[in-house]
């Protein structure tokens, strides 16, 4: 085995320290469908038991959600070199509406198969690419509109409900949310995911060229999404480190994973990530594009964009960024902007159309555009060229003109059963957020909205992670189907794998604050479970249901390391004597001894307390 | 000296070093009140100028809001043994409604001073206190309700408007906020001020005895500030950490500070604070009571915690957070909770409550505790000893009958023109914040509102910062006055400095972003420079800009650690051939060329569009 591959590797076996380990407590568990090789699988953490004076109660397991795929499965062998199993493959060879073809039909795909310089590079097991036979469109869209309930939508169905019936009445208990609109209903059925994906209103990214994805959905009316981000540059980062990278993000919850590689090797790199990756795989084509064309913009032309479409498509990339929304007319009005275009696919399209003093080839030949992503099932994400890069730009003409204009594409992708999201701002003010999601729905007819953060304020750079949770948590609030995460480093440098677990962690909170917020059913039982461990001072508990164990576990042992403690019903904040929840205790008892009902204690507790006026009412209003 | 005073010097020594030198490009500047002896500190903040094609543009220095006290001027000599000069002090002296004291007068204070055993621990210049002449009232909304403009108020009112005159129209420009009903005037005058401690609306911390205070305001109409904790606890910390932690506190930007301690010699260790503090400190005086009656609330008495009032109000602490507001028939509306009784001195109240089932001393003697207020000019922090400690415990009975009865405390110690705000929760989800600032503004009149977050979700201790972030900054816009910081120590254990930092830094975010969405007057300046240096590739000035310029700058590094790169027109997310920002100079340079107008350069789009139109319309929705 070549050096590289070796160095490919290594991740496996550091993986199988840090990216694989299973989380303390926690058993993979599936949930069993209606086939044999439709299995969901969850993250089954087990907790103590409460021990209070003579009885001991059971605390029922909680199941979570879970996107790290195989790797935290101690039963299962990893072997990067062989990449993931096709689980899906047997859902898409049944269809019957799709071919192997004998090789990639890109001209670029079919180069670097036969360039012998890369043997060393590239992955051993490429399979030969599936297309849909022709005139077939192969998009879950459109087995959705044709009333077919495919495996992928069961899977989700299931995978969205987190077991929700195995929820105790205390783990069930939820505030009543404030979804603005959006139709949350009590159960996901396999029918409602076929409605949602039909509607347009949610998507599912699934290429037929990525069988080994675990089917996942982003929609306003499913659990708010997160995506992370990848990718060398010319400056730095090579293939090991990504598919490292691709691992470490999916352990911590990303939902999907970008890959924005713009250095060497795309293609392999790309390669290596999809057959590992059990989360869909979205890119940005133009980058590489771009790279074709050594960086010149104005030299980038439609043959060469479509031809590497093709090359991604045939590889499994799961959904493209598209910009097709920057139109010449909009670019004059970024002129007067504190920032310009700071979106790279925009500024890219910007100049190439400013170079051609013409409407940019992704716009003009969108509909042949949608003809390669039917036959491949690549959804679209509309790329916001020109999102706001500072509090100053924020909802300006360009950003909502581009965004009328997404809609219209929009539609023009429904027309070919194109599954469709579009994507969001950027630097926006808190009380300006709301505008662009309410606009968002009114001009993209509920196409789901994937935004970046928004970072509601600009000074705090090697913070914004922070600055754009906010803002991602309140979009997520108000409709957003999927987050995109910022790591701390934005706008300083490439995120390391400790900023990609910092981002990620940051995004699941403002996910599920998002998710709390419209009232997502069984959204709320994690919050109560550790809410009660903590009550309860289940210290390890606490711990193994957050959603970053070691760092909580960690952190508790800088103060107070000996084992002891985290068995003592105090901790380090207040030490033995102040404990609150200790007292609490003897409020219970208070209430219990005398068997009252809340109304009555109070009723009792007025008696008693005009009784005080009485005595010492003299004293409570005494003049001095 | 003793080997501990030398302990307590060494922050001093390493202060030199990490809190108190001075930040990059930054110079404190002094704006001229009335007065001679009235200077409010700025830091001013220099940046290059922008170099494009021949020209030179200079780019003003930035003047921003100084929390950190003489420390940050190199001119200053500090010596913490000898505290911070009495800027105060002709101030309170020329009102001449006070009087100077032989000594302390609370026994506890008395015997402190005369124990031998504490000489080694003891502050060296400790001066005799103040207190008001018999009948007098010394508090600042007393002298603002007569009419009167104290220094401090002017002192605010400059500080508050930071330089705005001093804005270029590019830096001045700035989005209509949404304030939900504040009333934030263009200019802050004096009588602003006056006026708006008058009616309730604010508070100036400013106790009589800490005349080394920088007189600052809490209050909705006016920046939002932060609070941060620090002090002791049984089981950790020392003095000198604890003057040092709040060093490291004001240099990042705190506003306030609690001294929290619950440990050994709170009282040497509150002195130590005081005499070295630029800002208000407040404290819970409970916990030093409960300290005195070794931590058994049922034995706390009235004349315990009063005469801990006194002693402490002598020493100098601004604020006092007093949880008269928990009443008994309060006390059984929490058994049903998940969480119960979560505030410290709620829990010891609810304690005492239960045991001699009775109403509070804190809530029967509470006119005798604005008699102390008004004394020295003691601001009450009205404790929520109620607040949620879960999502699932938020908004419930139990809080708001406690949030109604702070709102009668409040028109009693209004009556007394004592100054007081209001502390809020706590653990809320988002779509039920605004719920809380609604209902605090209705029961309360419009006293400031000072909340503890919110955390909108429970599930990630070790970055509690951040669920907290997310809640505090939708109060913050929705009208909270003042916001306590959270650490990613939260409920795991005490924050060390660098959690410090991130709490506060983090706090900054939340204060600022709030302020923008308020619309705040100037707010928006600083985010303009940032973005305008970012765009113009000043990383520098990027750096120096920013609320935490050494992360900030050290993050850059570890991509780019080259000088040469912080010149560079590209950084390492994009390379030298894919930068937007530079990209955006030739759609500046094609309008500039035309010499259009956004609207005419969108009129002309529009045509190019249309012939576009003509030539490519076949292209653009020919059917496949």
């Amino acid at each position: 085995m070549s050096a590289v591959l070796q160095e490919i590797v290594h991740p496996a076996v550091t993986a199988k320290k840090a990216s694989i380990a299973p989380f303390p407590a926690s058993e993979k568990v599936y949930v069993q469908g209606s086939r044999a090789d439709l299995r969901v699988p969850f993250r089954k953490i087990s907790q103590e038991s409460t021990h209070t004076t003579g009885t001991a109660e059971q605390n029922p397991p909680v199941y979570v959600y879970d996107t790290s795929g195989p790797y935290t499965d101690p039963a299962v062998e990893i072997d990067l070199l062989q990449g993931l199993p096709a689980l899906r493959d047997a859902w898409i060879q049944e269809r019957g509406d799709t071919e192997q073809l004998a090789g990639p039909s890109s001209d670029y795909g079919q180069a670097r198969q036969h360039d012998p310089a890369l043997a060393h590079l590239r992955f051993e097991h490429i399979r030969a690419p599936r297309r849909a036979k022709a005139g077939a469109n192969v998009s879950q869209m459109h087995y959705a509109r044709k009333g077919i309930i495919t495996p992928e939508m069961e899977y989700i169905a299931i995978r969205e409900n987190q077991r929700m019936e195995s929820l105790t009445e205390l783990y069930a208990r939820q505030h009543p949310g404030q979804s603005y609109g959006a139709g949350i209903p009590k159960i996901i059925t396999p029918e409602f995911v076929r409605d949602e994906v039909a509607k347009g209103r949610a998507i599912i990214p699934a290429n037929i060229n990525h069988p080994e994805l675990e089917p996942m959905i982003i929609g306003r009316n499913f659990l708010v999404k997160i995506n992370c981000n990848l990718g060398n540059s010319a400056l730095s980062s090579s293939i090991e480190e990504e598919v490292e990278k691709m691992l470490w993000s999916i352990r911590w919850g990303g939902d999907t994973v970008m890959d924005l590689s713009t250095g060497k090797n795309i293609h392999e790199t790309r390669e290596w990530i999809i057959r590992n990756s059990p989360v869909p795989i979205g890119t940005v084509p133009i980058y590489q594009a771009l790279e074709k064309v050594d960086g010149k913009a104005e030299e980038l032309t439609w043959e060469i964009f479509r031809d590497t479409l093709i090359e991604q498509a045939e590889q499994g990339v799961d959904y493209f960024t598209i910009h097709a929304g920057i139109r010449l007319p909009f670019i004059p009005l970024t002129a007067k902007r504190l920032t310009g275009i700071v979106s790279r696919g925009g500024s890219i399209m910007a100049k190439w159309c400013l170079a051609h003093h013409k409407e940019s080839f992704l716009y003009t030949h969108f509909e042949d555009i949608c003809e390669i992503m039917k036959a491949y099932d690549v959804s679209f994400s509309l790329g916001d060229g020109l999102r706001p890069g500072s509090i100053h730009d924020a909802n300006d003409e360009a950003q909502f003109a581009e965004l009328k204009t997404l809609g219209e594409l929009t539609q023009i992708a429904w027309k070919h059963d194109v599954q469709t999201m579009i994507e969001g701002p950027g630097h926006v003010p808190m009380h300006m957020i709301k505008e662009n999601m309410d606009l968002q729905l009114e001009h993209c007819h509920e196409a789901p909205f994937y935004t970046l953060g928004p970072l509601t304020t600009d000074i705090a750079p090697g913070y914004d992670h922070i600055t754009s949770a906010i803002g991602a948590a309140m979009i997520g609030w108000y409709g957003t189907a999927m987050l995109c995460y910022v790591t701390p480093k934005e706008h300083l440098g490439l995120p390391n794998k400790q900023d990609v677990r910092d981002g990620i962690v940051t995004y699941k909170i403002a996910a599920h604050a998002a998710d709390l917020a419209k009232g997502h059913p069984g959204a709320q039982s994690r919050d109560n479970a550790l809410s009660k461990a903590r009550f309860e001072f289940r210290w390890q508990d606490q711990f193994n249901l957050s959603l970053d164990p070691e760092k909580a576990l960690e952190f508790h042992d800088e103060t107070l390391p000996k084992e002891s403690a985290k068995v003592a019903h105090f901790c380090s904040m207040c030490g033995p004597h102040f404990c609150s929840m200790k007292i609490t205790q003897d409020v219970r008892d208070y209430a219990a001894s005398k068997g009252l009902s809340d109304q009555e204690a109070l009723n009792e507790g007025m008696e008693e307390m005009s009784e005080e006026f009485v005595k010492q009412g003299a004293e409570v209003y005494r003049k001095v």
